[in-house]
């Protein structure tokens, strides 16, 4: 994906994933906050290691899984991103930390 | 900027923006979640392009500049990314309707 859609595909996800956090995990959303609202975005290399990372961070975390209408780049139904959080940086990393930045 | 760091950029734009909106447009934001919730991400060309597109759309939108803490990519300070909407598609038009997509 190009540079405005991946940017856009992000911004779908934290956007998910914050107001599911707001809704369930209310005191991170406020310890979050109170730290500057970081966000770190992350790569996957394939689409299945997307789905499992959605999977276990479910489990644990506000998240949101993004599927993209299709009608530019990718095919109809591609899972694109996936946001996690606000949580705390340490449980996240857990997760998350092997991962490479974008 | 990178990929990542234009991704995150954007990420802050439009979370901020939407909880202004949420606030101050409850009307329009139940309008764009009904539609989709529709994001599009175009760009300028300069800081300053982008400092008078925010002071032209907060007079009528919601609106959110966003800053960046300098610790990686671009000198502390710098404005990164302006978050617009949610609001009516056409009305948003009239603001960056003819900006080009990143």
């Amino acid at each position: 994906m190009g540079k405005g859609k991946t940017a856009a595909q992000c911004s779908h996800a934290s956007l998910e994933a914050f107001r599911k956090a707001e809704r369930d995990k209310p005191e991170w959303v406020k310890s979050w906050e109170a730290q500057g609202t970081q966000k770190v975005v992350v790569r996957v290399e394939s689409e299945r290691e997307l789905l499992e990372l959605f999977e276990k961070a479910k489990k644990r975390f506000p998240a949101a899984l993004i599927s993209d209408a299709g009608h530019t780049q990718v095919e109809p139904g591609t899972k694109t991103c996936v946001g996690i959080g606000p949580a705390p940086e340490s449980e996240l990393n857990e997760l998350t930390g092997k991962l490479k930045l974008l």
